[in-house]
């Protein structure tokens, strides 16, 4: 890993964990999880990544092996007496919903994430699905960062709406699905969903949808990525935030830097298309199982395929 | 319109009729709809366009007028005693669903289509959603179709496979949406339900996603088409029909000839895209209101804005 340029390197706070999950392929009780385990995974193969997270005393030497052996930074990986969080759920025949079975925050209740001094000068920043609050705390402990930005859910717009809506004041841009744009903007029509979220910080919004794809709204346009048409969709726990880690990963390559000067928006589109691909490998095997394999090489070439799949 | 070439005209066959519509945006009692009308009309932006259905005596001269206004032939618009199909439906508040609240066939019933001597010669035949043995009936009718194709749906899939399954064998193209393809194939995925569906005759299949846009699959190959990202659907009443016109115009104005030579991929890929292009405007405003006052000029520029929306 030492080929990469550590001056681009990442970091990604939010959940490293257990998931039993249930899809109509099979079922596996425990597996490695978490917001911040697929985010980081996704995101290693584009630029070196430092974790921040909790896990108890119960988290396996192979899990840690797993990261590690991607380049992945643990210091911020802190490990304290207890059970790591385990999230259990079971997804309908089509696979476009799940059903939560069981939610067991263990120690990640009392997550509350400190970067070490190594971290806080990177220029990146991923801010997986965590409190608000707590987001904001992470932001105010970097340095400088170029570019950062993260994911929320349904749970923090309803029941911690200004806690939400002081901390997005801050970033640079938002991820988040459909369903939770309208719920956050009021709007059902997804256009002017974004219109209004754009009125709340972030200069760029991205919009996941699943097995369609992707858009990403910043300066008054938007641009349309397509969900990659995989044959077996195994297991979908995931994707999105394997999206979230190609995405940010791309632009920290390619050294985005908004606050920096010029934009290109070509880096923003392909970066959204890395998103959409990553999240497309991630639902291939069970958990984060594709990722022990798969290369760059892999990725490139659906990248390309999905350019092929699209011009006209 | 006499500056198109004749030689390029398109045979339309299907419903028209009286629509009764609710929407969020508003409601209308009665006013022109039908597959045919729909597709001929967004097809009229393209190439001569000549129509094959059944009216009744209650049918306005007002209706006649608009389409003959468009250069619609009009000389297979057979007027009969009795009422024209009218269909009421109500959509939900996001308008993905639809509630059909009456439907009187009157003197569509008896629809038995039969083509002029002049149109038995036209290169370019779209079937509407009609019983497929009536669908087969209009094919043998026609002389020497290039390129001929059309629509179904899961009332026929489901009651008369065996009929439909005769008829789509001398298919060029078929084109449905993803619940249909599913059906018909019994695959959930769309990328196994296409190959499975082009086994059955046609050498193409487009399957429309609604608001997602559409997938072509030929050749071994699919071209994802985004659906136009609209701030306003006043009505998605005969959105999918006004695809097909756009697919089927555009690819009869470039004059493709699957069965004379060579085929290029680009002119159907484009013809998706101008299916898209043709839905999404019908979309802005109630049933075909829009195409009242829309050039040609509109339906390119929206064509440019959706490469521009999707290129990287």
């Amino acid at each position: 890993m030492s080929c990469y340029n550590q001056a681009m390197s990442l970091v990604v706070v939010g959940s490293v964990a257990y998931d039993g999950v249930e899809t109509p392929h099979g079922k596996v009780e425990r597996m490695l999880g978490g917001a911040a385990t697929y985010i980081g995974l996704a995101a290693s193969y584009f630029t070196p990544v430092k974790i921040v997270a909790v896990v108890g005393d119960d988290f396996a030497r192979e899990d840690v092996d797993l990261l590690a052996a991607k380049g992945i930074d643990l210091e911020g990986l802190e490990r304290v007496p207890g059970k790591t969080f385990f999230w259990e759920g079971k997804y309908s025949a089509d696979m476009n919903d799940r059903e939560t079975l069981r939610t067991d925050l263990n120690v990640f209740a009392d997550f509350d994430p400190k970067l070490p001094e190594r971290y806080r000068a990177a220029p990146y920043l991923l801010l997986g699905n965590i409190q608000p609050a707590l987001q904001s705390g992470v932001l105010a402990q970097m340095r400088d960062a170029h570019l950062a930005g993260g994911d929320t859910m349904n749970y923090w717009i309803r029941d911690y709406r200004a806690e939400l809506l002081a901390t997005l004041r801050d970033w640079d841009f938002l991820l988040i699905n459909d369903s939770e744009a309208r719920m956050l903007s009021g709007e059902r029509n997804l256009r002017r969903a974004a219109a209004r979220i754009l009125e709340m910080g972030p200069r760029t919004l991205v919009v996941k949808r699943g097995e369609y794809g992707a858009i990403l709204f910043a300066n008054g346009c938007h641009f349309m990525a397509p969900g990659y048409l995989l044959e077996d969709v195994f297991d979908p726990t995931g994707a999105g935030d394997c999206f979230a880690g190609g995405f940010i990963g791309y632009l920290a390559e390619r050294g985005v830097n908004p606050h920096g000067g010029s934009v290109d928006m070509k880096d923003w589109r392909r970066a959204v298309i890395y998103g959409s691909v990553m999240g497309s490998f991630c639902c291939e095997n069970f958990g984060v199982d594709r990722f022990r394999a798969l290369t760059r090489d892999e990725i490139d070439a659906r990248f390309q395929e999905l350019q092929n799949c699209t011009s006209f």
